[in-house]
């Protein structure tokens, strides 16, 4: 599949575009187009020293949702509503958000948009044929990029639309020992993403590093 | 330690009281004293069986608050204001909340009261001096009272008192292998509340029983 990464450049996309460039065509976004090239230079040099033939290429943010089949929102919340605005073409495709609105004082907390969760806003502001898809929020940024560590965490999936659903579940469980676990409808988003400002303070508050969880 | 379950006829409190009893004092509480009786009762002989001297009796609710250290507030989110309207003097004590508000329709919901979560309602409900503890949220009912089973789930244990906290994380790591997480304050237990129904649909649309989690 051809997987666009909107804001690829960032750590969860470049852990992404590392973890899937070997069986998946990947085409990293950027608004810095330059800037994804060098990354795309990079990880297939990168992974070329393991012995993995790397699939991927730098793009703007626009050229990564026009080439894609998935395209994933590697976006940080509070550019997600700018970043949207200036993309088009997003119809009929499946576009996976990791994203999660967290605000910090005291303690990380959920500071959901008014939809209830990033997920459900990026629903409203895309076109009704786009396919929602939240995943892969609540896993560690540093994790993702440290290719010798295995992934073995739980990964909930929500999403109206079973198809997309589906193939996103195969494609979580193609990564590392990631296990997809069909989270219900979209709706559920809210829990899922508000689960990451609870990981991050259990990891403050327990001096635990790059929690991740399990459901079993 | 003194430890009064209110609701202890319910799963959760049944569980709870074979968990604890041979370590600490456990007053069941119940709206029908002679229940709360026969359930000691029962479990005094179980535990007996394996040659476990269980410490416990029956009571009323009130009863069951007057006389712990610890009170346990095991009751389905939709009786918890009546049954509070009914009971005083929460005074000092600590209160450990496991409740959560959840409703159900194609799939189960996170359905909070105003205050955010049922641990801040209670915080509202209970005199100012009483020391809400929210824990033992995530944990099926059906695992506390298979007493075969091991439990070794996280248990994420939140409150804005931090001795309270800590002797309820104590509590915690004392039952079978639950290993207790610091979550911050009592804001979070809507996160760790929200977690209930996330586990329920994982189970239903993953064909899953007993759903747990752990934080690692």
């Amino acid at each position: 599949m051809k997987i666009g990464i909107v804001g690829g450049t960032g750590d969860i996309g470049e852990g992404l575009a590392h973890r899937l460039s070997h069986q998946h065509e990947i085409i990293i976004g950027s608004r810095n187009k330059e800037r994804a090239c060098t990354m795309s230079d990079g990880l297939t040099e990168n992974l070329g020293e393991r012995g993995i033939k790397a699939d991927c290429s730098g793009a703007t943010n626009q050229e990564a949702v026009d080439k894609a089949d998935i395209v994933v929102l590697s976006v940080n919340y509070k550019h997600l509503e700018s970043t949207l605005a200036e993309l088009t073409g997003f119809e009929d495709k499946i576009v996976i958000t990791p994203v999660n609105p967290i605000s910090k004082g005291d303690h990380f907390y959920f500071d959901p948009p008014a939809e209830g969760s990033a997920a459900l806003e990026i629903k409203r502001l895309l076109p009704e044929s786009s396919r929602i898809v939240a995943s892969f929020n609540n896993i560690s940024a540093q994790k993702w990029k440290r290719l010798d560590e295995k992934l073995d965490y739980s990964v909930v999936v929500c999403s109206d639309d079973q198809d997309a659903k589906r193939t996103v579940m195969e494609l979580v469980n193609s990564i590392s020992e990631l296990k997809a676990l069909d989270g219900g409808p979209l709706e559920m988003s809210s829990v899922v993403e508000s689960i990451t400002p609870l990981i991050l303070n259990i990891a403050k508050f327990n001096h635990m590093k790059d929690v991740g969880l399990r459901f079993f």
